[in-house]
């Protein structure tokens, strides 16, 4: 193998690869990152057997031929690499990879090839495709309700509900559950493929790991768009030269639609750092392994008292004029779920919708101009009986 | 006790006091910080026993009085109060503190005040003052050197030795050496204390955690004095209404100017950045557990090679085109000692002085204007002998 490419671009395959790299691994060539140069241009690769990542980069290949090397050293090593258009030179044999740029001599040791795992590539042509950005978006706000306890290997992941109008994703622990809506462009679908997909499929489940991943390789800038496909018990996500394929969580996920209200009979909206504050100081001294605190909706004063005690520290309460529609009410939560909650909702101010103190309630976003609540975004959390 | 501050001043005490409560304290009182309300103010204090600090803040006192409360509550509490001028009434008895805002009320739990130990404070006036500014730098580009394992006290605190021309700061942990000049302008000096001081002392070793919470109180933004005074084995730093005492270590610190060459015969001058970036990368080839690698100054082809292999990993080598005068060398060093000590040179340009492979090597600043090598900062480094 004897490759030339950017400095830059090299660096960026390592980065889209080095975390594909499972944490323990008992078989060592897993702990290394495949670099293959062919007829198209150099490909870099890693799997932890769950994810497997592609990285394709534009270089002027000499020679073909591929080696693996230790995902730590070739990391370290790229980091120290200056995105100044300057090239770097590869070069391999089955064992050394030699790595050359106007200053810099490098040898890695590496473990030939032939015994890296086939990462299953995707046979057919690709189901849809949408912003990057805005499914990067969906991805950051949901993913804080799925479980990380193993127990229900479901609620690990995301469950992605497909439609012709979008995909709808949602995560839920049991404590609390988010749904996002996210909009499909009908010019962005394979449209017999979608739609000969949806009579079979139209749920699957993706580890919260795997979303993460394909969150880390879309840049915050990025105007690519991202592909999705779906074949035998897998996904695939490819976006500016990066592919990715990852297993799906099998399994049923819950019918959680049951449990999601269709309407509301007291509704409050007010700034949401101003509830973020009066949350985390109720929060120290909220009471219990539940960490309960209260809120009080009190429409004859027209204020809301965010109220905790606890015997050993103290007692706290917070008053804010938030705007109430509808009737009194009084519901103790889990402080860390009504703060995830509002955490993850985008909007300068937030409503916060109720029946009862023993239903859920739901956060939402509100339009910045109209005032009007928006309904993309649900995050519901289960009140604690008392 | 009925106080009356704004929330500004009373976020920040609590932020100067919060870091002198040691991490494992088996006296209750220790986790807490005693707030106190005399004519003088609001003043809030903690200790660890070995570090006490007191920060004195404007108040509209009501009712004089103290009480002490947990600093993890009290601390959580105060990261939610706001910059935005509004003012936090205080008000206790023996056992509750009871805090009010606009829009919140809460109370926290305390223990009474009488147990709280006392917090030595300086009998005469002050000896010296000099910009906090200045000494947090000084303080910043020594401490690296001083070493983290107790098996000899005296190097696990800073020296400083005192004249009239100003201070000198040094540490060392037998492996590496830093020292840095603080000049002294005497009209900052209280005469004749402090050439009395200087008959007696004039050298002292201050713990590194004393000099890391000096500079914590210090803004970076900070046009204050810091006023420094020794008694009774004891060092007083006061800035800002904030005052800090501080145990000294005893014993005797190691006679250091002795190994700092006086002369040196090789010179290599050029960019830190270059410099870092090498050393980091021959960082990730380094052997053994000394990290071995090593410095090639050829003048015959006016380069330097850095250079690094392990068994295990591979091997790298970096050429530099810096400055050299002198004879050519090859020196091998710990990696992690030398980038130490270009890390904390401040300049752009950075200056490493040898007299042979086997004597201490010593990295200094280079004036950005002239060019010239400065020598208010030096870091020693010993060469690993082959």
């Amino acid at each position: 193998m004897k490759v030339i490419c950017t400095q830059e671009n090299f660096k960026k395959a390592i980065y889209n690869c080095e975390r594909a790299i499972a944490k323990r691994n008992t078989l060592p060539i897993l702990n290394n990152i495949l670099i293959e140069a062919d007829k198209g241009g150099l490909k870099l690769s890693a799997t932890n057997l769950e994810i497997g990542v592609t990285s394709q980069i534009g270089a002027k290949v000499e020679k073909t031929g591929r080696i693996t090397v230790p995902a730590r050293i070739i990391g370290s090593f790229s980091a120290s690499l200056m995105n100044n258009g300057e090239n770097i030179e590869l070069e391999a044999d089955s064992e050394v990879l030699k790595i050359k740029t106007k200053t810099n001599k490098t040898s890695i040791k590496g473990i030939p090839a032939d015994d890296f795992p086939l990462i299953p590539f995707k046979k057919e042509e690709n189901l849809l495709s949408l912003s990057s950005l805005f499914f990067k978006k969906a991805v950051s706000k949901v993913i804080v309700a799925a479980a990380i306890n193993e127990a229900r290997q479901e609620l690990t992941g995301v469950n992605v509900k497909f439609s012709l109008e979008g995909l709808c994703l949602a995560a839920t622990d049991s404590f609390r559950l988010t749904e996002y809506k996210l909009k499909l462009d009908s010019k962005n679908i394979s449209k017999d493929k979608y739609g000969e997909f949806l009579e079979k499929t139209n749920s699957v489940i993706i580890p919260v790991n795997t979303l993460l991943e394909v969150s880390r390789i879309i840049s915050d800038e990025s105007e690519e768009k991202l592909e999705i496909s779906i074949e035998d018990g897998q996904i695939f996500f490819e976006t500016d030269g990066v592919k990715l394929v990852s297993r799906l969580i099998d399994g049923k996920y819950p019918q959680y639609e049951y449990i999601m209200p269709e309407n509301y009979k007291t509704r409050i909206v007010g700034e949401k750092k101003v509830l973020q504050n009066a949350l985390k100081t109720a929060g120290i001294f909220s009471s219990g392994g539940s960490h309960e605190i209260t809120l009080k909706i009190d429409d004859s004063v027209k204020k809301i008292f965010v109220r905790s005690s606890s015997a050993e520290t103290g007692e706290n309460v917070t008053e804010l004029k938030f705007d109430i529609t509808g009737p009194s009410l009084e519901v103790v939560f889990n402080v860390k779920y009504l703060l995830d909650g509002i955490n993850v909702a985008a909007t300068d101010q937030v409503a916060i919708l109720f029946n009862n103190e023993t239903t859920p309630a739901a956060i939402k976003e509100i339009n910045e101009k109209s005032g009007e609540v928006l309904n993309d975004f649900i995050y519901i959390a289960m009140p604690i009986k008392n």
